[in-house]
């Protein structure tokens, strides 16, 4: 069924992602739609989380507090439509132990200040990137045409947030050095999914 | 200026607090209203967090999240809010240590379950009870008439959150019990307000 090659996820001026998604990991999706719509309530609601966690650890920095509160309230807007799939769709609230994926980019995160700043900035930027990417291809092979209206709709947010991490982290270094950090980061997150988690996961 | 007994905070149905804010508390708040502003902003983070973190630990509770999601989402208006007055007062966004006042009271929750997410529960229906009345007392008492409305205007949704939140704890054991716990964990909190903190913070 998905023999095309699939999109690409960037947008006009940055690249995030240094490679796509393996069409595999659609089928796979969309073979486990319900445990996949489980994972993504989830992941809204860490979302929201790390945004929290990332204004704790920076109380001071009043831009990336703006930001951060506006990212944190659309999650937790995205984790309720989420929830309320799952509700429709007689699927229960559980527990669901997380892909490497997450543990794996955070190890990524260099100590000293401001690297660790930037770091943190630049992983979430990449985890919404591929957040992006893959809501996006839900969106276009979802067989309920409704569930897929949904995810569409979701998309747009998704690249907001991960413009305005990346935007964040060029406000604590020079650009160049974002970027190549950047792509370092997008090349480690690629060799993650290179091999793919055996449990279907947003990000796996 | 406030020999007046402090009103005392409750609704009609659940009695929260064993004891009214000391009325030095009021003294010390209005003549610190930048430092009480900033803690305040804090305040509504940390409460935002403090939804979330109970939603990670009980990702399965369906009533927990819903209702969880949807204060965490009106906690992050208010910081926003609260930001925004920063902003006018040309207070700068700074770390602020905490009171001893949430370490003490998150020392009493007990571990085996139920008890902890019925403790969890009731330590936060009476920090927002505690917030409620004092957000009252700023209104009352703030000279700066636009901020005392502001003030007013938040109590509404604190008086709500206390109310969820002990209405959950209702959810995971019998009421009599909850009500017993709320009391003894109400008589702890009174006591701990006893002995003013002296920095001044909307829970010192």
């Amino acid at each position: 069924m998905m023999n095309r090659v699939v999109a690409y996820s960037t947008n006009a001026t940055i690249k995030i992602l240094q490679q796509p998604s393996n069409p595999e990991w659609i089928e796979t999706a969309i073979a486990n739609l319900d445990t996949i719509l489980l994972d993504h309530s989830h992941c809204e609601r860490k979302a929201a989380g790390a945004a929290i966690n990332l204004m704790f650890r920076y109380p001071a920095h009043q831009k990336l507090v703006r930001q951060l509160t506006a990212i944190a309230q659309e999650e937790l807007s995205h984790f309720d439509q989420v929830n309320q799939w799952l509700e429709k769709r007689n699927i229960t609230l559980a527990a669901l132990n997380s892909p490497p994926y997450f543990a794996q980019l955070k190890s990524q995160v260099r100590h000293p200040e401001p690297d660790r700043l930037i770091d943190l900035l630049l992983v979430l930027a990449i985890i919404e990137a591929r957040s992006h990417e893959r809501l996006g291809l839900i969106g276009e092979y979802c067989p309920d045409a409704e569930l897929a209206k949904f995810y569409r709709s979701l998309m747009a947010s998704e690249a907001r947030h991960y413009g305005i991490y990346w935007l964040l982290a060029s406000e604590y270094s020079d650009r160049p050095t974002v970027q190549r950090r950047l792509a370092e980061l997008g090349e480690y997150e690629s060799s993650i999914l290179a091999t793919m988690h055996p449990e279907p996961r947003l990000h796996s």
